[in-house]
């Protein structure tokens, strides 16, 4: 009987520890992990018509876009203080220069915003002078904050 | 020497094997599984103003239903054919019964457009009563085509 309540007890301070393990922290790794997953599938596409892989498709172009500038404009509440322990990619550093990483941030939504707008017109030449710079803004942050594969 | 090419080779064939197993299909899983995060991270805000657990805030609730209803627009690219192997909570009854999969993610679309209208217009009451609508267009594909964990 004892044994059985020792096992009963054990078994719940598992299971609150592994509640305790999943917190709002992990909530947030697990959010901006997916969110990137949703821009990359959308940023995807984009590339590879810029690139000349596929066909260039300016409605799928815009369509594209209008997704990224969407999404990117949801980053910043996926790092709160305190979500740079667990499974992550993101370096420490993004809360030590927070400023920083927020301008970084804020800029890859502007340029993907204008990405978005511009889209619209349906110009190819335009749609891939401004891809390049929503890519650059990914990438200013990517190697500032990621950590490397 | 010869140990050594062989270990090359083999370590070449296993990496070709890890790209060849995760494929177009996989990256359908992975994106489909983060939308469903990033839409759950907006669908938890709504569902704990409705039950009272945090105050009602339309605007924050009208935010949040506006994303739900972007984001529940891109459920059906997820889940291409054949992406019903690996990591995945998808049940094959999705592909078996298309036309019922594909009726119930419009119908959540639907629901969830409806919310970010009525969202608009601030009524809270208004806000509860189709919010209920989106959570059962929800549970209407998951007690059907998802995994039980």
């Amino acid at each position: 009987m004892l044994a059985s309540r020792l096992f009963v007890a054990a078994s719940a301070l598992a299971l609150s520890a592994l509640a305790f393990a999943h917190g709002k922290e992990d909530d947030a790794i697990d959010y901006r992990m997916g969110l990137m997953t949703v821009i990359g599938w959308n940023f995807g596409p984009l590339g590879s018509m810029v690139k000349g892989k596929t066909p260039f498709d300016t409605a799928d172009f815009a369509k594209h876009a209008d997704r990224v500038a969407y999404l990117s404009d949801q980053i910043l509440e996926g790092f709160p203080k305190g979500s740079d322990k667990g499974h992550t990619d993101a370096k420490p550093d993004i809360w030590a220069n927070w400023d920083d990483f927020q301008s970084k941030a804020k800029d890859l939504n502007t340029q993907a915003k204008l990405l978005a707008d511009i889209a619209k017109a349906n110009d190819e030449t335009k749609d891939k002078e401004q891809f390049k710079k929503v890519a650059e803004a990914c990438k200013a942050c990517h190697d500032k904050y990621k950590k490397k594969d």
